[in-house]
């Protein structure tokens, strides 16, 4: 422990925005937790909330292992409970979904509180999630595969949030209650 | 094959950047390739270059399944022979590579004839890479992570670049001379 990887902690906590979370729906594949994780870390997003029907070791693995143990990862039993959850937090929850009602994700203002759903590798976004979300986005696609790897769309969706949270200044003040990341430095220098 | 196959097979090819490449410098887990194939196609990039120490049967099986099948494969005995390719055919080679010159991808100009170097899953992109390269672009982290994921990595910055040409009108006449878009239709329907 240094002064410098103390100092990069704080930082990092400093820029962390609670308003932006994700929520993974059956996204199981390990090496797709872990990128999302590592972006989640990046974008400055503090929690993601996974449901899994078979209580799956690897989100947890995922959660302590590399980047993942910097982003608090939260497990639901089904995706309705995640859903109120997230939305009793005040965030919307907007569906990374291809569906008719979907808005180009550039169109929406990823600086209100808002956490992304992700669907499953194969599956996608469940009609439950689907009808649950208060909005669905997608990333335009101009080729003829019909989707985007689910870590890929997640990251594109995240830096775009990124992008306009850095325009609104939001990045520019500490948005962590400062007991909270006092509470959180002291959890990170004993893993 | 339908006639609405065939139209989108067309309608896919009149939206290809044929100035617009990938380049990829040992990237090597069948998922990342397989992932950043699937965004080119997405994106309209038609051509991806890769330089393999082991000659990757991975990087051949990426290319011939799924999203693989639409974007062509280059590969290539060593880096600096893929970027004379590159730089030979007029496209400036932006390596995706923490340096102290490296630059925001968003101030980056990306609807100039371009190719992005990425580099592998550990090593990243080499001292040659880096030297061969006409600059270097970074997407900015804000937590405790040092890097993204190689495939998250290219494709948020391909969807800033889509994000630029679509601004610039890059995708509403084919760029793709039309004997090549026939030629490659040809090709798709008889793989
Ligand atoms: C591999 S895709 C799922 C494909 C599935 N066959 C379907 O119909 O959705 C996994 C997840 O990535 C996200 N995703 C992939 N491509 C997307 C796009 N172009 N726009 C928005 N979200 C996308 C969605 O959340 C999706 O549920
Ligand atoms: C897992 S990273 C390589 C990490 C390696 N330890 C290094 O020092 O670069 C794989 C590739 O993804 C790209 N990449 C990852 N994060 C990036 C970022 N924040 N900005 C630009 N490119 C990035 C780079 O091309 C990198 O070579």
């Amino acid at each position: 422990m240094t002064a410098r990887r103390l100092h990069r902690m704080r930082q990092t906590l400093e820029h962390r925005q609670p308003d932006l979370q994700v929520l993974l729906d059956q996204v199981h594949k390990p090496h797709n937790l872990s990128a999302i994780l590592r972006t989640c870390d990046a974008v400055g997003v503090p929690r993601a909330h996974a449901v899994s029907r078979h209580q799956d070791f690897t989100v947890h693995r995922a959660a302590s292992s590399g980047t993942g143990q910097w982003v608090d990862v939260q497990t639901h039993t089904d995706l309705p409970a995640a859903i109120r959850t997230v939305q009793g937090a005040g965030m919307k929850v907007y569906a990374a979904h291809l569906s008719e009602v979907a808005v180009d994700y550039r169109a929406v203002d990823f600086t209100q509180p808002c956490c992304l759903l992700l669907g499953a590798e194969k599956e996608g976004v469940s009609a439950e999630g689907a009808e649950l979300a208060d909005g669905h986005v997608i990333i335009p696609m101009f080729g003829l595969g019909a989707s985007l790897n689910v870590s890929v769309a997640a990251a594109v969706i995240l830096f775009e949030a990124q992008r306009q949270r850095l325009a609104a200044g939001l990045y520019e003040q500490p948005r962590l209650p400062e007991a909270e990341i006092r509470r959180t430095l002291v959890e990170w220098l004993h893993p």
